[in-house]
């Protein structure tokens, strides 16, 4: 039988034998599943997930016939720090040093004399360098006393890098501190749990936005906000007790993984990022002024809090961080990009481009001028939405179309499968509909106006049969009926090119002009980041094709994965790229699109696809 | 009839008949009782109370039979401005400029547009210099736009004298914001309610401080704090009440001042002081440790709070500020009080000191050397505590006792009062017993040993007849028993004379020390303030005659009142004199006297009385 296994998004088939060791299979696809206990079910390293199944330790799992009737078809193998398709966790990590914001600490304190009178507070402090709380003094004589005066501690560091508060009085033998970052995208929640005092990440892991109940965009949320406080309220909490779930799952998964129980109130800091909507309903504050022109948020600050005062249903006491924006629609997100990439790293004469598209586009540019920011109505295209068979990045949508030159083929999330495996055809997901329109741009069924071609007769038979006619206007099968799971064929209309047309010629005409706006010629283009849950999957040489991006900035463009969740993380990780997080809305030039004359003749001229090569 | 009138401790009598208006009589008596608006009853400034009935307006009273039936006996009324005896709000307030931590502001601001996309906080944070806590933020975009962008507000005045933080939107028609100092006193609070705006005092009053029912004295409040959680919770919260019942007091009495009702939202800024063990339990802190050696306080900074995080009953945004104690013994009133007496205001050579005497004595004396404080241990014989006949400063006590080279006299809290309206004594409170041995001394009933002379014989018959024998020791008579509200003749024992020969030894010897610490010669010594409850009702002559005092420092002595009520107005009215509270801990070098080797001798030393001159 076969085992697929997916090693962070790339799937491998390995051979297997009902009966065997889960293991055993796994080493011999070396996968890089380490077992430092040597398969005896105690150090939690070989912790995988079975689709269907659940998380289980390879080195105690027998592929039993019974499992794998249990099992979700294909039989599935997630291994650890991997994330489902299209719901990513993962990004590049740049270096980083390890300067956390809260640590562990315990104090030696002269005991009180007769000699030396000083308060409580005051000899912990001279002690320490940290303040103590209003809240906490309370507790103090007693902490002090019963540790005869060495109390144990979790630290803050202030803002300057020195110490600043205690955040909690411990017990000497209490846990490492904890820390969450939190990217909370407007479908999409992604968390990483990470042991301060070591830097370890523990876990990692991805929920849906329970407020896509409340609607699928940020407009639609804004209204429902605006309908009455209790609906605000209700999307603020519901947010929060979806961050709250995801951290027990995390802490879930990190126990396992050092073998000791982990608790809720472990987790002592919470680093949040997203964009600036998301921010305003975590924190409760109206969100309407952004939805209408001039798009005015509340604010954009850095907000450091207790989650007491930010209303988040975990220790009270935790610092919760929420990561400031740039502007209405250039998010936190875009601000954990921008530290995540190092865009603001480099040297003046280096330029560099951040492109992270979703519902909107979000583009920063680094160049000679200083570093300026756009947001582009891209649309929902590129999320499946407004095409005709379009879908979310989900199992048995078409992820990916291919032309050899004789065959157009196409791939599916979850993969094609065999025989009684076989899977159907549900869709297309975002980056199949560039695929798809790269390849048919490739094999002359699109014309680079983008018209579907008059001229099939001219190409060859395969590919004049993918030609139909739906509601009287032309429109190319990808899928035929019989690959598709409810028997209508998955099809690409004239107005799905259109919308396509649309959204990347708002994106290529917004990098032009965010180029020019920061001095920076192509030829001076460092490094392109292509970043987002869409730009993860997205391959960028069909991004390319389709004049998505810039011909000039091939070879040097890259997709970066979830890079606002990188970011978060190195927030969480190190003080000092807190301070940078700080500081980077002073940085970065904000400019309204609609506000640009040249914007609309760019763009129009950016709908055209390029001719073929 | 016969109407007593008392006018800020004095007395006078006026003659009056059944029906007359109380106004009329008033003005007679030559009050100095102003009636702006001619009697008609609406300016409100002739506001009385009628000792028995309460608060009345002078111009819309009749002293009708049934008024006087009701009105304790003898009718007494007491004007505005005035307190009731023994329980004084008074005392000397220096000049002061009027810098209010609270103020009313309107912003005005820019409205948002296209080419101005600034956050609702930036916006006004801009025009205005206040940040806006976090807490605010959620109804910063209804205030702005409802307000079309010129949003009132309280406004708070940061540490360095910037502007700080708002403190809360309100109306643009709202009142001036109000402030309130509170002594909080072991036995007494008095509080001070000020319109921070104008700086107008607009009431002020007194009250028992309701944790005497868990105990007198601080040791025993401290007793039972440490009990229990509750215990201590009981005592923060019955200090709590007493501060709102009060403010409720001086609000409806401030109302009828400037004629329009005020309620407690209005007041924004409560400054509290009181001794260190007071503020502990007002802040809940466990005083445990304060009452054992080593004397530890859990804190003695200053602490700004806003009465949410106190857990003061009043508007949860109102700020509180507690002043700053200097130690255990040597609390927050005593630093009040060397802000209102200007202590460290002064050149380094003219030196002052200050002695507030209750069941401690606080002693502070500024030199060449610095300022130095310590606290004696002087007992409670100057609160009428210990002694056979003593009682606090209540109606019926004898507060003074004269000796004129041929009679004894002496004079009751509330007058002799004469034939019907004779008042009978009922015991001596501390400030007569400091008068009664005074005289004593002069009359040769008291040796400067302190014994009661045992040569009575050399005395006239007036005075010999005086000395009897109670429980085989010799007392002196002081009230005979026909003139006694008790039948029993009201006596100084010989063990009374020792309690007090005890106590004006401490603080004298106290006195000494801290003059050498200070490197203060007496010639140099500028002036000497005689602060707190018993201070104020203190004959300074008497104060020398008996030793308490040292001879050198006769003429440069005043009694001052309740300094610590002043001082903590001085911080209500103006931000610096709050920042020189908060230097004034580390200005202040305490010393513990039961650590000084010379002490001891110098305590015997000043046992001995002075001898006649």
């Amino acid at each position: 039988m076969r085992l697929i296994i997916v090693d962070n998004q790339t799937e491998k088939e390995q051979e297997f034998y009902p009966g065997d060791h889960l293991l055993d299979v796994l080493l011999q696809s070396s996968s890089g599943i380490h077992t430092p206990c040597g398969g005896r079910g105690t150090c939690g390293k070989c912790r995988v997930e079975i689709l269907g199944i659940g998380h289980v330790l390879a080195c105690q799992t027998i592929l039993s016939t019974e499992l794998i009737d249990r099992a979700a078809r294909p039989l599935t193998v997630i291994l650890p720090g991997t994330v489902r398709a299209q719901i990513s966790t993962e990004g590049m990590l740049p270096d980083i040093s390890l300067r956390p914001s809260v640590y562990k600490g315990m104090a030696v304190l002269a005991e009180p004399t007769i000699d030396d009178q000083r308060p409580d507070d005051e000899r912990f402090e001279a002690a320490t360098g940290l303040t103590i709380p209003f809240g906490l003094l309370p507790n103090l004589p007693l902490v002090l006393r019963r540790t005869d005066f060495q109390p144990s501690y979790y630290g803050l560091i202030s803002q300057n890098g020195k110490p600043g508060r205690v955040l909690r009085f411990i017990s000497a033998d209490a846990p490492n501190p904890l820390g969450l970052a939190v990217d909370i995208g407007t479908t999409t929640l992604a968390a990483y749990l990470y042991d301060l005092e070591t830097g370890q990440r523990l876990a990692a892991d991805s929920a849906l936005n329970p407020q896509s109940g409340y609607g699928a965009d940020v407009i639609s949320r804004i209204d429902r906000a605006t309908e009455s406080a209790e609906q605000r309220e209700a999307l603020r909490a519901s947010i929060g007790r979806a961050i709250v779930d995801l951290a027990k799952n995390l802490l879930r998964d990190g126990a396992v993984g050092i073998g000791k129980s982990l608790v809720l109130d472990d987790i002592v800091h919470y680093v949040l990022t997203g964009n600036t909507t998301m921010l305003h309903l975590l924190a409760g504050l109206p969100p309407e002024a952004i939805a209408r022109a001039p798009f005015i948020p509340v604010s954009r600050r850095l907000q450091t809090l207790t989650a007491a005062e930010l209303g988040l249903p975990v220790a009270p006491d935790a610092l919760c961080q929420l990561l400031p924006s740039i502007a209405s629609y250039v998010g936190a997100d875009i601000t954990a990009g921008i530290l995540a990439c190092g865009l603001l790293d480099q040297k003046p004469e280096t330029g560099s481009l951040l492109i992270d598209i979703g519902t909107n586009g979000e583009l920063v540019a680094v160049g000679p001028h200083g570093a300026v920011a756009c947001s582009t109505a891209a649309g929902p295209a590129f999320e499946g939405a407004n095409i005709r068979c379009g879908i979310g990045g989900v199992q048995g949508a078409i992820d990916a179309v291919r032309w050899d030159g004789k065959i157009l083929s196409y791939t599916l999330i979850g993969g094609l499968g065999h025989g009684a495996d076989r899977q159907l055809a549900r869709g297309i997901c975002g980056s199949g509909l560039v695929a798809a329109v790269a390849s048919l741009l490739d094999c002359g069924l699109i014309e680079s106006t983008g018209r579907i071609t008059d001229q099939s007769d001219q190409l060859p038979s395969e590919l004049q049969e993918r030609i139909i006619t739906i509601s009287g206007q032309p429109a190319i099968v990808l899928a035929p009926a019989a690959a598709s799971a409810n028997g209508e064929p998955i099809v690409l209309t004239q107005k799905d090119i259109r919308e396509l047309q649309n959204a990347k010629a708002a994106i290529a005409a917004g990098i032009t002009l965010l180029m020019s706006k920061a001095g920076l010629a192509a030829e001076n283009v460092g490094q392109v980041h292509i970043a987002g849950g869409f730009g993860n999957y997205l391959d960028v040489q069909h991004a390319f094709r389709i004049g998505l991006l810039p011909e000039e900035l091939r070879n040097r463009t890259r997709t970066v994965g979830n890079t606002a969740g990188m970011g978060a993380v190195l927030c969480l990780l190190n003080t000092e790229r807190m301070e940078q997080a700080r500081a980077v809305v002073d940085q970065v030039d904000y400019f309204e699109l609609s506000g640009e004359k040249e914007f609309t003749e760019l763009y129009v001229n950016a709908m055209m696809f390029p001719e073929n090569e």
